[in-house]
């Protein structure tokens, strides 16, 4: 964790226990420095598995073995390695994966297949074998932790720990999730965002479990953007343990299907957005909604162009209602526009309607708007009804400051 | 131009006189500033011309003209406004194009199609018609400039003026280029760059030039990237006078034709050089070269992925020879590449090979190197023979300043 804490930071929330999840955290070493950057969580007998990966096609080992094992769809433990991603260093750095998966099953007596490993940090550094051995040795020995230390300890650059929870009533049972993600830089569209888990005591099919967990995480994960680049290594993944005592959910029929789905989206929302909210630098929030569009995912596209335009994210920065920009991001996405039928506002004011700046725009309240630190750019193309939302924060001094001065 | 002069300023060449063109500026009062704003460039009866321009749907109606004028291939005169980009302000934009169009032609008694109109600046301000209509009426009184005066004047924040000059020998004749860009933000390839010219005194028939100048653009303006951002004005346009008495190039078997299309293709190459070292911010001039791809297009590509990453960008700002980030870049392009054969260098030293971190990697030489202002970052993917070569800048404290304080 950094010193300086974001300024959008949240409180970290009371996350309750679930059952058959047990989190706990020690000291690898993988960087000179004093804090816990091993977490480990074991998970019951019977914990059903899904997940989401970075589609970066210079990926670690870690997600080339995660995407295969689940498959499979059965996990009982996640073991998470903060300060080394591990990622670009060969078979050695598969090889180090192999033993930290082998060394939890044996003293677990389960399939090494159902261990899972994230590592996050720097690239092409393998995974030292030693300190992974001795960091999984000591997690095991450790005592159970709460989803607060467990949020800290799988943070990098993090300035501050993150946490979501929501709970469903499915076949007369309340099911709860609670999740813990971590990242901040690295973090653009189609999952390559960030490390993030979700665990539910839930009883829900596996493969049904990863067509819920792919379709919130194209409403919410891969609909947010800090920097544009793709991380080499993330993953997002989700665990049931089943011990809500509900009746199983198999497919969108079942009882508790639509409640179970919109519970688990609302908890991806809410750790997209805190990944947002500690972007590197960021000092403020921004909302880009566009509607108008030839379709939903046209609208994402031209969304995520003014999301990562940098003369926006700068321009909001400044406080500066420079809608100009907004039109040229909005002409570089590559998707349908019009320039005559183009409107733009800030906050819920229109700057320009149908290609033209107002006559009357009175500039006062967009400008007390972007004083703010929750910032909304309204985008309507005039075309359609696509319509989508995505997030990212300004690009500041603190974005550089982070980033020209972050390796050894 | 802004006060201070990027580091990596070239000072300007001294640039011939073309016969058939004469250089004019002038004051139009677009901004609050006791600056020449207005340029104008009159051009002898039977210059051919030929453009290119940014792909940017929302674009300015001088782009969309500047798109009808080049078909028909003849011009007689240009005119630059700076402060001002009348982009997105709709029919009253266009109408003020149509008038300096129609005053230039009154004045030279040609049809008002021949005379071409560039502006650039703020976005969303229609170009107000008194300002230049004066504006257009003092530059065609003014006593004819130097290059560098014209130079400067079509510039906005630009931190220095930019020229570049070649010569061929054509059907015996020497013909020579001189040429002038203006450009330091909302730079990214696909023609939406900068507002650039090339004049010559080459006799070649517009169809022609057209067809070289699209070539030329295409391996050196579209290579080139500040931003990732891309503007709704730019454009570059080639005018040819025809008075160096050689035989008229027609196509690609003239005698001549390859001579001049190398040296259209040098100034181009050139002026996008110069565009990079005014990036805004800028420190350091990176050169990418991608070999191994599967083509040069994807080589392309690979290479403007890596040019445009914040962290990449950002690292060399650092002067820290962070690979990992590069290697993040290569995974995010969208490109076949294989993390196992993937190499990566910097100043000519390779870091890693076919996927591993070297051994024996001595990092004093790349620090060395990382010092320096000119950059190289080398990656092979070790797949084919596709290869490219792209430009940019680093990523500093310098861009965020100048772009979260632009508009008044």
């Amino acid at each position: 964790m950094s010193d300086a804490v974001s300024p959008l930071a949240s409180p970290f929330p009371a996350l309750p226990a679930i059952a058959g999840v047990t989190p706990r955290v020690a000291r690898a070493g993988y960087k000179d420095w004093g804090r816990c950057d091993l977490t480990y969580v074991e998970l019951a007998a019977g914990t059903a598995v899904a997940g989401v990966f970075t589609r970066n096609v210079c990926c670690s080992s870690e997600v080339e073995l995660g995407r295969e094992q689940v498959k499979a769809g059965k996990a009982r433990a996640l073991v998470v390695n903060a300060g080394n991603s591990n990622a670009f260093t060969g078979y050695r750095g598969r090889e180090a994966v192999e033993q930290i998966m082998a060394q939890v099953a044996g003293h677990l007596g389960c399939d090494p297949r159902e261990v899972f490993v994230s590592s996050t940090g720097v690239i092409g550094v393998p995974l030292p074998r030693d300190k992974a051995r001795e960091g999984v040795a000591n997690a095991l020995a450790a005592a159970p932790c709460g989803w607060e230390d467990a949020a800290r300890t799988i943070g990098t650059t993090d300035t501050f720990p993150k946490g979501a929870m929501a709970q469903a009533v499915v076949d007369g049972r309340t099911v709860t999730l609670a999740a813990i993600i971590k990242g901040s830089g690295m973090i653009a569209p189609d999952m390559a965002t960030m490390l993030g888990y979700v665990f539910t005591d839930c009883a829900i099919a596996p493969g049904y479990l990863q067509e819920l967990l792919a379709a919130a995480a194209d409403r919410t994960f891969n609909c947010i953007t800090v920097d544009s680049d793709t991380s080499t290594s993330d993953t997002v993944l989700a665990f049931a343990t089943g011990q809500a005592g509900n009746q199983r959910i198999n497919c969108g029929g079942c009882p508790g299907a639509d409640a179970f789905a919109a519970a688990l989206e609302d908890v991806c929302r809410q750790l997209a957005h805190l990944v947002v909210r500690d972007g590197e630098g960021a000092q403020k929030f921004i909302a880009v909604t566009v509607s108008g569009a030839v379709s939903d995912a046209s609208a994402r596209k031209v969304g995520l162009a003014i999301a990562n335009s940098p003369l926006v994210k700068t321009a909001i920065a400044g406080e500066d209602a420079n809608w100009g920009r907004v039109v040229m991001a909005v002409g570089k996405a590559g998707e349908p526009a019009d320039r005559d039928r183009l409107s733009i506002g800030f906050g819920g004011v229109w700057c320009a309607r149908e290609g033209l700046p107002l006559a009357d725009y009175d500039e006062a309240p967009v400008a007390a708007h972007l004083k703010g630190q929750d910032i909304s750019i309204e985008v309507d193309l005039g075309l359609g009804d696509g319509r989508a939302t995505v997030w990212t924060c300004d690009l500041t001094h603190g974005y550089i400051s982070i980033n020209a001065d972050y390796r050894s």
